[in-house]
């Protein structure tokens, strides 16, 4: 760095300058430098890869042979040719067995949400065997199990059941279902091209921890229709029309049904409950539902149980996938329900999908492209909705998706008719043993612990969930985790900073007890860009720090000690128009009160704005940019120093 | 502070040490403090403090004796009795030529405004009587000139007549105004009473430039019909069926009445015009409408005007303002829309009202409580709204608002005959020439130099408004400046930092090129609160910083040097749930890498939060927390240092 402030400076708002002090020993002041000149297109490139290319995807490319640039293009958009190659037989072995354990569970649980949308059962199991080959080919997470969720169904159901009986014109609401997956996916896809999967990143995870419990209470309450085997049940999700519903119809409940249905319940938790305890065990809570599956249909046929009031699926076609893109209707009255409904489970499907990859990622030490992935899954219901299947997303068990898919497929064609019997209440009893692990307390308890406010989303969402609506739920816990953020940008903090004795290190007076006041000297740190909408808060934030500086001053028998003012700028990131009129009023102020005015630090955004705004309303002098507060306050309380030394020569 | 690293230390977490350097002399590092321990409600307290009271209105009672508090009280909810006792007779006389001045400009104004709100004229009138009274008694800012203004009139017109016509039943149209009118002040005073106030604050100066130009053509569009004597004009206010309106009712257009108009208004704006170079004539502008006025409905009255076609106002009634408590309709088909009105009004006036009394408060070097304002604005509003006045707030010239108003109570009482004949042509021109002034282009331009984004919302509020609708473009500018906060918030900066040779100052690297690099260290400072909208973005930056450094040495043909990644978190002002699951899992990826992850200045909200959530997943070490990034840096590579020089001496 230039330390003799040679006219190097290529600006004239800053400048470095040594003074002399007393015993010629020289105290030397650094230069605030202007930032390097860039143009103004220069500016917006660089802020439009810092904002949508934070990751910098393309930078593998550089300086790359044009033939390897291909592969590595190819790599990109199809995983599978990255970690196809180093697939091992070994792998291929561990991924069989997982990929049959997980087919067991996903074979009952994909009727079983199937009905939870009500859709008809089999298109669950369609949805376990096109989605997962696509994304075996375009996934970037190997460790992701595709098809569909309990809450994306959840969603899908309530939202159409809003104008569509399912039971009245089903074909329709199965169009519907179709249509809003076929938009969830582009919806899902034009994130990830848009750059715009932040977006996902507004659900927090306060907000989601209470969403899930709240959902996971509704999709169980909804699970009491086939436990109790009530026929009349209500259609709405909240838990009051629910449970009205289930006491209203005491009549209808069945206890054969009641009593299979809690046994296999607790069967299937107390399975769970060895599986967490001993994850070697991981199989058993995997195999369980499909073994009571077996079970039940079997002890179903044997007793002839739809005779004593147990309801039972019923017959269901073999067969793979149909074709639906005739299914898709663009056109007429439900347009606007279906395209709400796919972004809703499109971004619900996404936050799961998103996070489980995430979390595999960290585990494994490999990184996820959150936008890559949101274009591999929206890719993959596009598909999907014209292969008969509706919303599917990632879900977190390790897994062979081939395999799974492919087992899957047997299913179709050949194990179809064996599901005839099996009673609706095991279905129930799999997707409340399921739900019950989105309950997450502990997490809940440690949001509490840490934050407060967080904590409230929390609650927000969960009950906004179980009392209004899923929809709503959500809308109430985002706007209150907005409102945070933006309350954080319109209420900045300032902090009155002291120096630590015996260093020029200026710390927050109010953090630590030894930091003390320079006298003269009013030192306040900004922490926070400076915008509309703001400066009106931080006008009267500083005003009073002024005037409260002031009275003790009065207090103590003097009249105002203040000389300086000084702004630490380092937090200050960036600066609208209207924080340079800020700056404007503030001088003002300061004027009037006689008190000099300095900047302490401006990074190079802000210098930037303010010699622009300079030649308009100059406000930065000479003298009142330092680059620490430390030389700041050292070199005015000098040039103070010669001021009086020279006042006192006068009358000589 | 303690020196010496005592146990003094009230926490595990924290230390403070010494290094022995090898020639005996001894570096320090400062101990991180934990800060000063309080309840969860004193945070809660402080934090709400400083969120709505920034301010802090009742400072001034501390310590006072109850009488004292009293009269505070007092003036604090009537400002007359602050400044009351001290009016002078000098006082007096200025006011009472400036209330005539300004009265003379409020009468035609107030006429006009009631038209462009299709209400009847008197109205305005009515809104020019009440309301200043009441401001005089309630309001803070003594320069502020009570009234109905141009956009608050527009807004108010264009969105109630979308559900009831003016012309077909004027008593419903009547009733739903005043009932706006209601709710405009009961939204305001509570804004106010939940010091609130900051909401308006999102519509900043460069939205407002871009509205307030866009509602000025829109009102001068209007005044075609009056201008150009059309009869079947548009009920609508975009720009293009306006103009269209206009060129279709070409055979409509009255000659003289496009004379006279327009030679009246070139009138006006040559007023405007001297006022406007010499400050000094300010009455020429003022008092140009009532004489053009005056000028106007004698001529017409010689030439029988309407005989040739230039309409007229017509009979007014004279007397003062009607109650009208019995006209506010709170039940019926209009509540939403009066609602929404009430609200836009309410908000429009607001930012009028208050930018005004800010101005003259800075001019004049005294303080506006916002809030305070709000709520004389609010109540002035209601009692407006029973007593047969449309919403009304301040505006821009220093006046006394009680000759004013009893200028206009004379006028209300006698002289209301005389404006029989005033032509309609009149009021057009008046309104044109008064909203001329709102078209700021050179304000317009320095927000296009100084922050292309800002201007780009300053263009959508004027094009929205001119094209689509008032509320629209407000809705979309807003939307724009919203999103752009959440963006910065979204995609916080981080910066690389560099050592300012010779001392122990850091500096961004990119701006300042004399910055160098610590050889093993990468150290980054985020300059933004780290919450659930941003975590993943600083994860996928962070570890691009880290990629990109180990590449950096690769190409030097050496093996990664990177020993310590070190944080600066000085500008990490708050941290959410997120945010310490964000450290969490950066603390895994650091070690995977085999990297130190060391903290430096976190504030105290920080510190407080890790804790906590260290009894959870400990990620403060010792030795990873420090005051200031040079001690960081010193003492890490001393460490480094000893280990090596005791690694040497093993072979020995």
């Amino acid at each position: 760095m230039d330390q003799n402030g040679s006219s190097s400076s290529n600006t004239n708002t800053m400048r470095s300058h040594c003074i002399e002090i007393n015993d010629n020993e020289e105290f030397e002041v650094h230069k605030v430098e202007a930032p390097p000149q860039k143009s103004t297109l220069l500016k917006l490139k660089a802020r439009l890869k810092e904002t949508f290319f934070p990751d910098d995807p393309l930078r593998q490319f550089k300086g790359q042979p044009l033939p390897k640039k291909l592969i590595l293009g190819a790599q990109y958009f199809f995983p599978i040719l990255q970690w196809g190659p180093s697939y091992s037989f070994k792998l291929l072995k561990s991924d069989i067995v997982s990929g049959l354990t997980i087919a067991s569970l996903a074979i009952p649980q994909g009727i079983s949400y199937a009905k939870l949308a009500s859709l008809p059962p089999i298109v669950g199991l369609y949805s376990s065997f096109v989605p997962p080959l696509v994304y075996a080919v375009l996934g970037s997470s190997r460790d992701v199990a595709v098809g569909p969720v309990s809450i994306a169904s959840l969603v899908m159901g309530s939202m159409l059941r809003e104008e569509v009986s399912p039971t009245g014109d089903s074909l329709l609401f199965l169009q519907l279902a179709l249509t809003s997956t076929f938009f969830a996916g582009i919806f899902q896809a034009s994130l990830g091209i848009l750059r715009l999967g932040f977006i996902i990143d507004f659900l927090s995870k306060a907000i989601l921890i209470g969403f899930m419990a709240g959902a996971a209470i509704i999709v169980a309450l909804q699970q009491l229709k086939s436990l109790l085997g009530i026929t009349h049940f209500t259609q709405q999700m909240a838990i009051v029309p629910v449970m009205s519903s289930v006491f209203h119809n005491v009549d209808e409940w069945s206890w054969q049904t009641i009593v299979m249905g809690f046994c296999f319940l607790v069967l299937l938790l107390l399975a769970r409950h060895v599986s967490i305890r001993n994850p070697k065990l991981f199989w058993v809570s995997a195999g369980a539902p499909l073994v009571s599956v077996i079970i039940s249909t079997v002890l179903v046929f044997a007793i002839k149980g739809q005779k004593h009031g147990i309801s039972v699926i019923g017959k269901l076609e073999e067969g793979l996938n149909p074709p639906s893109l005739n299914m898709l209707r663009f056109q007429g009255s439900h347009l606007v329900l279906v395209i709400k409904t796919g972004i809703m489970t499109g971004i619900l499907s996404l936050t799961e999908g998103i996070a489980v990859g995430r979390t595999f990622a960290t585990l494994k030490n490999y990184r996820v492209d959150g936008n890559k992935e949101m274009m591999a899954i929206g890719f993959m219901n596009v598909v999907g909705s014209v292969t008969s299947c509706y919303v599917t997303t990632g879900a977190k068990t390790a897994v062979s998706n081939v395999v799974m898919s492919v087992t899957v497929m047997v299913t179709l064609l050949f194990l179809m008719p064996l599901f005839h019997y099996t009673p609706n209440l095991i279905l129930g009893a799999i997707i409340v043993s399921a739900v019950v692990g989105l309950i997450d307390i502990s997490a809940a308890y440690n949001i509490w612990k840490i934050d407060k406010y967080d904590f409230i989303t929390t609650l927000a969402a969960f009950f906004g969930v179980i009392f209004i609506s899923v929809q709503t739920g959500l809308a109430i816990a985002v706007g209150l985790a907005i409102f945070k953020i933006l309350l954080q940008v319109t209420r900045p903090k300032t902090v009155m900073l002291g120096n630590m004795p015996g260093t020029d290190i200026y710390r927050d007076l109010h953090h630590y007890k030894e930091a003390t006041r320079v006298p003269g000297f009013l030192i306040l740190s900004i922490e926070a860009p400076i915008n509309f909408a703001n400066i009106n808060y931080l006008n009267e934030r500083i005003s009073r720090w002024i005037e409260e500086f002031e009275e003790e001053d009065n207090i103590k028998q003097r009249q105002s000690s203040l000389r300086f003012v000084i702004l630490e700028m380092s937090a200050v990131t960036a600066i609208d128009t209207s924080g340079v009129s800020f700056f404007k009023d503030m001088k003002t102020a300061m004027e009037k009160k006689g008190v000099a005015f300095v900047l302490v630090n401006p990074l190079a955004e802000v210098i930037d704005k303010l010699e622009k705004a300079d030649k308009v309303n100059d406000f930065i002098r000479e003298n009142n940019l330092y680059l620490t507060v430390g030389e700041a306050v050292t070199a005015l309380s000098l040039e103070v120093k010669d001021q009086q030394s020279s006042m006192q020569d006068v009358p000589l």
